[in-house]
């Protein structure tokens, strides 16, 4: 046991990554922002995973490491010269570290390559297009030229999607191309560029009375955890889920139309509720990840922002069967959905339980007393909204749920609590890799019959692993299933090691009836497994597109999607 | 104005169409039904189309005419043979009645083209498959030999979709392929082959602690006019949305998986509730109208079955632009949705409270002490479903937002009124049609902003013809939009007349930014339109996607999406 009352300061590191360094290209988020795993998770991570004292204290080496040296830009100069007369100059670059920077996104592969001093891919050319116009003319020009484009939005991929493997042009939409296009208080529809990030699309949303000239304040529903730094563009190509999904809807549901320029043309679709004019063309278009083409205009539906209708709930069930049978009523019963709804397992009911401070709290007593054990116990956390007499309805539902599968009510206070983490949360990732412990995630759909054995079947190949935590939570809900969100952390051994370790988890899914992905996409880091996971019927559709699309494979090539 | 005391009685003919007529062919639904309009509608329609008493005792000359003669089978004997050895003999037909009969469907055009005494296109061979491997061994076949196939569903088209317009086979899945193949009840999901048809579906999930071994009763939520005589698999590659779909869904969301079998091969998708692994798959297979495949295996979202909580509510409104304001703000309101919601325009209304019974009782008076006139006032009528707190929560906030907009609430009677009819009223059409009247409906969707547009542009050219009736219902709702529904009424010129004024209607409703189609597909009847409505790129992904499932053009050619 480690003893609880000696504060063990580890060596944070706090500076911000140094221009021109590895830390600069992986480092999560705002490059000024740091956030420190408190004093009960390092005691915790401590103790599951055999770290000493002394090895809190001595950060891993190279971790702010200058990178020595880039290959040159191999485009030739007239290709260099003609593109960048497409944007203008400032709008064009071959400077060395822009070339690296927007083709690294957040993986953990990725990561720990640059860590161990690796070079990434590099693109040849950055373009910061200006608008739907510049786009057209570069893809135009690339498809003659065959040269590769990677679009990039906010640059939070975890499955290597930007990674620009055969060099090219690295396209980034997020620097001008956030304008609003079309807003529709009307329609309740909103029209924007694919380089909006998270916050300002929420907060133009929000405000809308004063920015929009609406009537009401409104949301957008999406609430990723990379939110903050993640796009419009990349939530609609990569296929999202928000943490509110459960309520919203995924991306895939929330695209009302789009503007997709591909080397075969300029893809338009119309803003209509609903059609029976042949197969659903915005549905090509989402989910195909830079592949088929790049997005220029995306049109959402959005929702009534009513954070005072909001009702915030949590209870601890005394097994994941329970909590099971209750979330699954939860999602069945027809009585409204909640916005938010999470369910951990006992792994990470009893590190949230710790992180979230119940622990020696009387809830923590009241939790005893009802003799729900650790290693067993399960919480669920959620909220729901919309209007105020159906989030009340809502919310007295889903108590009414949850007491008949016994679970205890803990009120609205950990709730709280996840709200206060979830979108900051990854900055401690850092932290934690400084000490060469790795952390992070895969997650899957399953429906209702899948949830047992993929939980168990992956959670089992997982902990086989010796001393490494695996925390598992469900956090979107259908009516016909959930995901199963799978949080992995451990010391690292070698790159090689991990990649194993990785795949292994991977395939585990694939064969206990998971998908490949329920939110992530695919990129490159999956496409290994998606012949075998789609089938060649699905492949030949998938490949099928990419040859009406992009026939000469300019589109994010390379691996995307499996199509190459 | 005609006398209301004097009673009516058209020649109605009552006989089944006997074996071997056109009648037999365009007969709606049970050929040993009738439904005659009653004496109210009668005495409408003489007044508003100006028929006197005595051509209501002339039937139409050849309403019962038998086919004179059918040309042969085309299709060589070996072929013949070939086929017939996969299906087992009584399968196959190369009978003329049935190779005309399992291609036409319920088109207005080819109702009057039967009349008038044209024969259309038959098959050269009518199939029946047992099974799915029948299906896989006759699209191998046909493939191979270059030969035509038209799958048929329940043969309700209303866009000539079934049509054998090169001849081949006519492939009818209802025969055999009506079978439960999966049923889950912890997904909430059923599969089944695509041959169902709408009552044994709705049955058996009503029935299912009986007949699958559930702990409840269930529903498919999927509700359309043609309920009756359509089939799953029709449902699904026409896209349709049935009458509850505000609630439900439609089509398009409540598939969760489904098998097509087409000329590259067997294209199976998986029963999850969502993923992030490309372009959705299934999405491309619904609505394909049998263009790219025929569908051996649908798997539909299933809803728990609670009929005693279903609350009933009618209100009329001063005016079309208020009744447009209540059901916008239902759509958006985020209280939770009504299952059936029907708005009809001023001349519907008029014409429904006729036809319900409303005039002359104290409901007549109430509306007219409100002062809502004839000719402005509009009648909107729906349900509540779900959970028994959620309807009653549903039907609360909606009488709220009917009352902000001065409706008068009028009880459930009109629903009921109207729950009578809503699968029975299309038998009225042979009556009609008798006496030289056309029938005929086209629907579109349209986003909030252009309903208005497309509501008074359609509208006017449809009363811009002398003596026609024009009835509108919106009845699809969505936070997006809504559907509009145009039934029109009048007496026959020429086919060539029809057709001219039935194109102009289409036409009016693109020019004015409604959809082609919101649930009837688009067959042959509105494929002239597709190319200027979906614009080349649309146009050259549905091309792309044909070529690969069929390249040697086999299904359903002859025009089906406007592919070719």
């Amino acid at each position: 046991m480690v003893p609880r009352n000696t504060p063990l300061k580890p060596a944070w590191i706090e500076d911000p990554p140094a221009a021109g360094s590895y830390r600069a290209l992986f480092k999560w988020g705002d490059p000024a922002r740091v956030k420190h795993p408190d004093q009960r998770l390092v005691r915790l991570l401590q103790g599951q995973l055999g770290l000493s004292e002394a090895e809190w204290r001595r950060p891993a080496a190279g971790a702010m490491d200058a990178i020595a040296s880039i290959p040159p830009s191999r485009l030739a100069a007239a290709h260099v010269q003609a593109l960048t007369a497409i944007v203008e100059a400032p709008n064009a670059s071959t400077a060395s570290m822009e070339r690296l920077r927007f083709g690294v996104g957040q993986s953990a592969e990725e990561i720990w390559q640059l860590r161990a001093g690796e070079l990434p891919p590099a693109a040849d050319l950055v373009l910061h297009p200006r608008h739907r116009e510049d786009v057209i003319r570069i893809v135009a020009y690339c498809h003659r030229e065959n040269i590769p484009i990677y679009p990039c939005g906010g640059g939070s991929s975890v499955t290597r999607g930007l990674s620009p493997v055969r060099g090219g042009v690295s396209l980034v939409l997020r620097t001008h191309m956030h304008r609003v296009l079309r807003f529709s208080e009307t329609n309740q529809t909103i029209t924007v560029e694919p380089g909006l990030d998270g916050p300002h699309y929420e907060a133009l949303l929000n405000d809308a009375p004063r920015r929009l000239h609406a009537r009401r304040a409104y949301t957008g529903g999406h609430f990723p955890q990379s939110f903050e730094f993640s796009t419009v563009g990349g939530w609609v190509a990569a296929m999202g889920a928000g943490q509110e999904s459960t309520y919203y809807g995924d991306m895939a549901d929330l695209v009302v139309a789009l503007e997709m320029v591909s080397p075969s043309g300029v893809l338009r679709t119309r803003e209509v509720p609903a059609s029976a004019t042949g197969p659903c063309l915005k549905a090509l278009a989402t989910g195909s990840e830079g592949a088929y083409g790049v997005l220029v205009a995306v049109t959402l539906k959005i929702f009534r922002h009513q954070p005072a209708n909001r009702r915030r709930f949590s209870f601890i069930f005394g097994d994941w069967d329970r909590a099971v049978t209750a979330v699954r009523e939860i999602s069945q019963g027809e009585f409204g959905r909640p916005s938010v709804l999470r369910l951990s397992d006992p792994e990470e009911t009893d590190t949230a339980l710790t992180l979230y401070g119940v622990s020696g709290t009387p809830l923590e007593r009241l939790i005893r007393l009802r003799g729900l054990r650790p290693g067993r116990r399960c919480l669920l956390l959620g909220r729901t909204d919309g209007e105020k007499g159906l989030a009340r309805h809502v919310h007295r539902c889903i108590r009414r749920v949850c007491r008949r599968q016994g679970g205890v009510y803990l009120g609205g206070y950990p709730v709280r609590r996840w709200e206060h983490g979830r979108f900051s949360d990854p900055y401690m990732r850092e932290d934690l890799n400084d000490f060469g412990i790795f952390i992070d995630t895969l997650e899957t759909s399953v429906s209702w019959e899948h949830l047992a054995p993929v939980y168990q079947g992956v959670r089992g190949y997982i902990k086989s692993r010796p001393r490494t935590l695996c925390l598992t939570h469900a956090s979107h809900f259908y009516p016909q299933g959930t995901n199963l969100y799978f949080i992995f952390i451990g010391r690292m051994g070698s790159l090689e090691a991990f990649r194993g370790f990785h795949g292994g988890i991977v395939e585990r899914i694939r064969t206990c009836g998971g998908t490949l992905s329920h939110h992530h996409g695919v990129g490159r880091l999956l496409a290994p497994w998606m012949p075998a996971y789609l089938g060649p019927a699905g492949m030949g559709v998938l490949r099928a597109l990419k040859q009406h699309f992009d026939p000469r494979n300019i589109m994010n090539p390379g691996g995307t999607l499996g199509l190459d």
